[in-house]
């Protein structure tokens, strides 16, 4: 019998899971939610792009998180005993940079910077950089393109050096003080192990190869003359960054006596190397060649892996292609849809259909799903919040087409369910076109769970059988699995994923198969859907609508200014 | 002093108005309710095409309204004297043709039809012709295409001989019967003057021009080889219908002894050919040549005219030129929006956004108005009920597009209003384009009372004033105006319709005159609206998205049945 910890820090709050590496079996989890700002966030009321947080609530997380699972396991089991505990692993949010001293400790837990938002984690949702993203974007097409080629082709507000250029620009005295710069996932297991250092830490190939541009095609981060181009103190700066990157079958380092003894674990267990939520997500729920795992949240992200031996071409549009970015040896290919649950839950809050009572998403899906495919003569696109995968263009809209003068609420939730699927499809059909085969799907996240209905339409327009994690929490469960590598067999563990995969990850018993004639329906839908996709979303397409989304948002910039 | 009676049979029931001919005070009201059917509307639950109306309750409507408007006016004003009464006008709506017999008495009163649809009015918006309708079309389009020219280049299931053709294929008993057909508007003033025999009855030229393909160009109605080429029968009726039309300045005859005893009027007064509603509604809003008249209710009619001296082209996708339709001496010409009020009842009765109480017409038009024009980022298509003007289509469908995560249910509202707007914008600049001026429009209906937000609006989208009728019964006042011309200037009337309109006629004080600024955003609004039209509406257009809107709706009509 033996266990590990996944840390799984999310947005607002950090999970604490406590997973039997014989079975998955899940004894024990618990959740912290942040302290500082609203509802963990750092918010500015001047500037809706800013989104921060505060470092020392992740540590405090780590404690409260950790005992309060360790507890419930006991709970749940009598025989549970934490010397059983032989690994631990992490994930978090990303890009979600902190600037760090010589020692690696965060700007904002010293008194000279500790009330400067500057100072402290900059979330991954943080978008004050976006005309630095648009910069950078602006240099690497004129002068390395490949940088792009493996993120998408545009380089985001998201992303890390659009931060720190940011910071560097508005608040030069915070980069000064920064000797250095690590994410959130980099930073965690380092405080465990006691590795904070700038020149220990063992930094996320995970998080550099999908934010920060690294691969070693080009020796690793992007050319000190590039970062120097943009401004020369960043140029500087990336001596002081990382020249290698791990993957999660890497220790990050040994649980310290100090930490081991705060929360009651045996000193000296492995602590992996950690890695963003999502990819981890994919390896709790099983991800491997042609199994595309798919994160239903309020956005989704779409996970692939490839054989590291393979030539795998760039795919357009994919926002990162990254070996050894969510499994060890295999190419971690990452896709998603901007938008998703957001969509569903714009149209319940904003629009509100029928009031609060008729209007809930239970309503609303249970009328939706007496519906035949094509019978509502509706068609929508799913990009209320952009497109992120196959387009990259946050600058496009929603659209929904075929009404009549008795089209219902409940036929729009339909169409908008719909759009999500043909947005899912083409992202499914651009990694096909590429080489890379998508035979299965399997879905994780509330929505997948709760939701038959959206689950059926997926399968329906996919023409993919779909399954669903049987973790609720496929992160902390990832995050765990990773642990179990990183202690080995030896200890109880394993030596490589496919086999802490096949023990701890698993399907639920329900699945949803494709049906026939709905399919044939959804393939005549789709081809309209491709057909506006291609007619608002290409710049080069002959019908040349591509402008009419932007000139409406010019238009909107415009009158409000 | 003198005064006319306006009859104007509608929808739902028939209103008589009774107005000073010295100045247009109306003095007294009334509207009586068919009784017969579903708010006067025989339907069939099987076929939802089916809409007919029982003759007799027009003939009950006269006695009911008139004797109850006269007994208003009396109440108004204890000096008023219906022997004063110098004239009477009719409108109806139309094409709402009834199978006669040789005396013309509706089949529907004879004991042998009594209860057979078949034998009633076959109401405006009855669609059961509509294959009729495309076989019409198809056969105009390859043998006599000038046909077509007048009318939009499509035959309407909602006209004439789509619905007599209907007749024949499917009830040739009733067909059989009839020994003719005769308008709406051609039976009541034909009733009240003893005139029904089809050998004596005066047609109206509106209904004939618009509806039944009537022009002198070609000899009156279609030829009868044409007419044959649908049905043999057909051909044959052509001979029992008519070769001649009367514009609303001819009297069809004097008031019956019987039916002024009746009605307490005096015998023999004259009594006006009749017309359709919207002709005279734009009579009764002042309609002249640069004033386009809009009746705005679920769906417009744009109305105009221009002097029938010109030589004017056809214009295409307008709904219909017609010489002497709306007033003697000029084209009138016809436009319209197949859904308006439609459109914005469809947002608020079916998606009903905010529930009952935040989502009424007040509500939702009360924090549109806060908005300013392209602030939403929104852009929609008024096609929820397809594209009457210039499109001829009524196979096409709605479309909104720019949602965000954001985007409120009023906001949609007011793209909504705007897409009507752009939509009336279209139709005045197809008049433009064809030498038809539109200096100045003039709004009725209830909207137009009724919502500044929609007049402002207009005014700002098509950067002209907009006025508003005095009227809230233009129909019925444009009615009594074809009242006091019959009448003549020797009995206290007039001898033409300008100045009849002029002592009649009036505009509320109230006008919308565009606003510059909104007008300049409205004009970029406007060119990606013209964008999306022409993509989704024109066959021809290169970027070929004209399918999109059909598809769906073949494949929503291939998976419901």
């Amino acid at each position: 019998m033996a266990y590990t910890i996944g840390l799984d820090y999310g947005t607002n709050s950090v999970r604490c899971l406590i997973v039997d590496v014989t079975n998955g079996n899940e004894l024990g989890t618990a959740v912290y939610e942040y302290e500082t700002g609203e509802a963990g966030i750092i918010l500015d009321p001047a500037d809706h792009n800013l989104a921060r947080q505060n470092p020392a609530d992740y540590l405090k997380g780590i404690e409260a998180a950790v005992k309060a699972a360790i507890t419930e396991a006991k709970d749940a089991d009598k025989d549970f005993d934490t010397s059983r505990i032989i690994g631990i692993g992490i994930d978090t949010t990303g890009s979600t940079p902190i600037p760090v001293d010589k020692n690696g400790t965060p700007l904002s837990m010293s008194d000279e910077f500790k009330d400067n938002p500057s100072a402290c984690a900059w979330l991954w949702k943080d978008h004050t950089g976006h005309a630095e993203a648009a910069e950078l974007t602006e240099l690497a097409e004129k002068e390395h393109p490949e940088y792009l080629a493996k993120c998408g082709g545009t380089y985001s507000s998201e992303w890390f050096f659009s931060k720190i250029l940011h910071c560097l620009r508005t608040d030069p005295a915070v980069f000064d003080a920064a000797y250095s710069w690590v994410e959130c996932c980099d930073y965690v297991p380092a405080v465990l192990t006691d590795t904070t250092k700038p020149d220990i830490i063992k930094r996320s190939r995970c998080a550099a190869g999908h934010k920060a541009m690294f691969n070693d095609q080009w020796g690793g981060l992007p050319a000190k003359d590039f970062l120097a181009r943009l401004h020369p103190e960043l140029g500087e700066l990336r001596g002081r960054l990382y020249e290698k990157t791990y993957t999660v079958k890497t220790q990050a380092g040994k649980l310290t006596e100090q930490w081991a003894h705060k929360l009651g674990l045996p000193a000296g267990i492995p602590v992996a190397v950690g890695a963003f939520d999502a990819h981890l997500g994919a390896v709790g729920s099983g991800i491997a060649p042609g199994k595309l795992v798919k994160i239903i949240g309020t956005s989704t992200c779409d996970m692939l892996v490839a054989e590291s031996s393979r030539q795998l071409p760039d795919i357009p549009g994919i926002c990162g292609l990254v070996d050894g970015s969510i499994l060890p040896g295999f190419f971690g290919l990452e896709a998603g849809q901007s938008a998703v649950g957001d969509i569903f839950n714009w149209f319940v809050n904003y629009i509100q259909p029928g009031g609060e009572s008729a209007g809930s998403h239970e309503a609303l899906t249970e009328k939706a799903a007496k519906l035949k495919p094509g019978q509502s003569g509706l068609l929508a696109l799913d990009w209320n919040n952009g497109n992120r995968t196959i387009l990259v263009d946050q600058r496009l809209t929603g659209l929904i087409l075929g009404q009549t003068l008795h089209t219902s609420a409940h036929a729009i939730y339909r169409a908008l369910i719909e759009a999500t699927a043909f947005g899912g499809l083409t992202i499914i059909n651009r990694f096909e076109e590429y080489g890379v085969r998508v035979s299965e799907v399997i879905n994780c996240g509330g929505i997948a769970e709760k939701n038959p209905l959206l689950m059926q339409i997926y399968a329906d327009v996919t023409d993919r059988e779909m399954k669903i994690s049987r973790s609720a929490q496929s992160c902390a469960l990832g995050a765990g699995i990773t642990g179990a590598v990183v202690a080995g067999a030896e200890s109880g563990g394993y030596d490589d994923f496919a086999d802490a995969q096949a023990a701890m990850c698993g399907m639920k018993d329900i699945t949803y198969k494709p049906i026939p004639e709905n399919h044939r329906v959804y393939q005549q839908l789709y081809a309209l859907y491709k057909q506006l996709h291609d007619a608002f979303g290409l710049q080069g397409w002959s019908g040349k609508l591509a402008n009419v989304m932007k000139d409406l948002l010019n238009i909107k910039d415009s009158v409000i200014s």
